[in-house]
């Protein structure tokens, strides 16, 4: 491929069509829609290789992304945000040309759309199964009545279903806790669905966390999963043991520019501006933007706990190294980083390239 | 100009205009050199605004940037980053069209530069004046010896002086201790300076940051002045007693899509992709993302600091509202957010909108 001089995020193609697969066979087994989340790679390009596994029916997260992916042929996009009203004309715009899915949380939007959308799109109601982000509490029978009379009301409305994102699974401190909180969502959707399934006999479930989707094997009563991160992973599923570094397809790959024994750091071109802030909490209790892989005599080499990327400024990354693997970094070298949050490091880029040198481009900014 | 729907980044050029006119004239009344670092706004457009002020000499934090503004005919730049010596072929490209300034730090790369570069460039030595970021030690007499002497024996390569950035006036506790911090910078290179005088008679001081910069009126000594975030200003900034509220010329205006009461929350869309994680601590001691504005009846007001943008994920945000302010949210409002870094959140959204509606392109991401 060509020379990489800047830094630059390189998946791994191969390892991403291994993830997408074994999810889309976890998905048949269970007998489950497989809805993945397009937020994570935002790429018509890598969009296609999902296709390569049957999948037609996708997630995104905000109606930009909707027409984006719409503009790339596909026809059945579920926007997993609660609804921005003031969308209107696209949502009507989307919804005459695919299978459109919104998710409501309140009655003033479940009111508006009733009114205001004027081709049929599918209406989810969002749980708050316990992450206390956006949600209806499943336990709130009025609003979840008023939420639901409104949608029945609206002419080009179709109520389908609770849809959760059990995003608290990723601070988890242990993947007993991914399983229990897995499981406790399950069951407040299950008595939902128990619930209504006399009055709405179609009545479906939706889930939606990588790392649910990854590790827990109870799916009884789901009908669809939305998984997204799960085709790049990153240091924070590593972390949370929900993938191992051989399933992660995402690097960071940054020119070293300079080096200060003094303080044991290396600094390379990479800074906030292509990783995101996002942290995890080092062994060492410190912050932690990335793991480190060094090539040494050809061969590449992830450096253990005490070597990582440690700060991060508008353009620059400060490598922590130990001491007696100072001598392995040189200025001019390039470096692998591991990222700990491949979504937001994919987004700040704006693009990447595969292993072989392919150019993925994603969704433009505007 | 154009119904905002979505999360947008506006820019107030009339505020923009009065900072860097005011940066400028204090350049002018301390006989400085203006050189305004362009990382924060990474626009041609709204670089254009900086020669009505009569700039011609400016900076940037990569070669990437400096391609994209020598593309929009700007023939002075200072690169103001460690030299990353994979560039040596657009180094050499650049060199050859415009007038150009490396910064180096080490021996490695002053030693590269000596020999690979083909035109002329203008060599500043990096200084760490207690930052420790990057930079020389200025007391480390050797190692300073040593890159002079091998940036002198570049052919192509002119010693410019010393150049620092003093980025930890960013984390003083008062102004008092930026004053004291941009002091001490000058009088390490001040020192510097007498002792190459004699040597290199031309030899120069450039600084950085913009606390010190806006704050300041020690410049003795000086030669040049780099700030860049001073034309946007920001939370951070202001948060540190470097500018007012009034100086800020950048907001996130946000819809409203959720409301929880129970937790005294409000949703808007506008998230981490949008804001970028910077953070500062609020007055109740938890993470602050932004300063809240709202519209009523027709006015703008600024909440208090105990409402404010106190979560971001991806594409959410979360709002805490104190209970006395949570009638005054409705979905499908539009709020405006004052960001705490406007470098990386202009950044993340790639383009923004002057007040009257004006599309602002930024640099593209590759």
């Amino acid at each position: 491929m060509t020379k990489i001089i800047r830094p630059t995020l390189v998946v791994d193609k191969e390892i991403c069509l291994r993830n997408i697969e074994r999810m889309a066979q976890k998905a048949a087994n269970y007998n489950l829609r497989f809805r993945p989340h397009f937020k994570t790679h935002q790429s018509l390009k890598a969009g296609e290789w999902f296709r390569l596994f049957g999948v037609e029916a996708i997630t995104v997260s905000s109606v930009q992304m909707a027409e984006y992916f719409a503009g790339g042929g596909w026809k059945d996009i579920t926007v997993a945000f609660p609804v921005n009203i003031l969308e209107i004309d696209n949502i009507n715009r989307l919804a005459s040309e695919i299978k459109l899915g919104l998710l409501v949380e309140n009655t003033e939007a479940a009111t508006f759309l009733a009114k205001h959308v004027l081709f049929p799109v599918n209406v989810w109601i969002k749980i708050d199964t316990g992450n206390y982000r956006t949600g209806i509490d499943p336990h709130d029978d009025v609003l979840l009545e008023d939420v639901i009379k409104q949608v029945v009301a609206g002419e080009n409305l179709t109520f389908k279903g609770f849809l959760t994102h059990s995003g608290h699974t990723y601070s988890a401190h242990s993947v007993d806790e991914i399983f229990n909180r897995h499981f406790d969502a399950l069951l407040k959707l299950k008595s939902l669905k128990q619930k209504y399934i006399t009055q709405f006999p179609g009545v479906e479930i939706s889930i939606g966390d990588t790392p649910g989707a990854t590790l827990c094997t109870n799916f009884n009563g789901v009908d669809e999963i939305r998984p997204g991160n799960f085709v790049f992973y990153d240091l924070m599923q590593q972390n949370l043991g929900v993938c191992t570094f051989g399933d992660i397809a995402v690097k960071m790959v940054c020119p070293v520019v300079a080096k200060h024994i003094s303080r044991n750091e290396i600094v390379i071109h990479g800074g906030a501006v292509h990783f995101s802030k996002d942290e995890i909490r080092n062994i060492d209790g410190k912050k932690m933007f990335g793991r480190i892989i060094i090539t040494k005599d050809g061969e590449k080499n992830m450096l253990d706990q005490m070597n990582y990327l440690s700060k991060l400024s508008q353009e620059h990354g400060i490598l922590k190294v130990a001491q007696n693997q100072f001598q392995n970094f040189n200025v001019g070298d390039l470096v692998e980083i591991i990222p700990v949050h491949s979504c937001l490091t994919a987004n700040l880029m704006g693009h990447y390239r595969t292993t072989e040198g392919e150019l993925i481009e994603m969704m433009p900014k505007f």
